[in-house]
């Protein structure tokens, strides 16, 4: 029997949006592709997370997280490719190892910083998806999702300096 | 038109596993419950990533990563409930303030530490996952997962503090 059989490669998964996203940005073309490599870029850009009503009871006690894991769905992505040119890279790189909305499963991932709550509306900054992009999932950002002495390839090719004590 | 018409929240994604994930947990009642409120319990928890061989040439790159972000599917899921009371708790907790496996979207995401990769096996740590748990995506963590001066509500009910200096 096969790893494939044994597990259920051969499982599908089907997902419904839970919400949208509202965005400054009308389309993937809104977004200067110079701001990707920034760390800092997108964290004034606010926006909101509208949960659909029938979702909102499960937004109980998000209030008192900072911060949220938003997983979405590249709506507007046009197809898997394995390999692909990062913006401002030269080199292909495996889509792995990139945020590339042209993924075998086409899923967006975003930490955005929580503002307030309004029943089903939370008003979010660190925005980098399109306006009407599919929530699927939000999820608490927790010390365990905080790491240290990281490494980011390619991005910049060496440690990431701790942020200065200041935005802390 | 509403705002779900008119954004497509009728949409369905369906996702396929990209690999599979090999735990020395085997079933979620090898995970004691309390661990799960440590946040470095599952630190030095060893495991793999298998990617099956289709997407291998996705992982080209990931190398040079420390930390990655792995998307996966709760495939032991019973369904979704709105309130859970998580492990030691005593209130119930909107599923968006959890990280609990029975959510409107049964996608699961935990930051791995990258020891190796052979070919299409990712050496990892971190691991909170039961063996076979299915793999939906793998992205690298970057300096903008990476959030200073965290609250995280019910979890501790105060500021995280930052991680000791040797251990960055």
């Amino acid at each position: 029997m096969s790893v494939k059989s044994r597990t259920g490669a051969g499982r599908r998964f089907v997902l419904k949006p839970i919400g949208i996203v509202h965005s400054p940005f009308r389309e993937p073309t809104d977004i200067p592709r110079d701001m990707n490599r920034l760390p800092r870029a997108f964290t004034k850009v606010r926006g909101a997370l509208e949960i659909f009503p029938e979702y909102a009871e499960g937004l109980k006690d998000v209030g008192a997280f900072s911060h949220l894991i938003v997983t979405f769905a590249f709506h507007k992505s046009t197809g898997a490719k394995l390999l692909s040119k990062p913006p401002g890279e030269t080199r292909f790189r495996g889509v792995f190892s990139t945020r590339s909305p042209h993924r075998p499963n086409a899923l967006g991932l975003t930490v955005v910083k929580l503002a307030s709550r309004k029943e089903n509306i939370l008003a979010v900054s660190g925005i980098d998806m399109v306006e009407g992009t599919p929530i699927l999932d939000i999820k608490p950002y927790t010390a365990r999702d905080r790491k240290s002495g990281i490494r980011t390839g390619w991005i910049r090719g060496r440690r990431v300096p701790a942020p200065p004590r200041a935005n802390r």
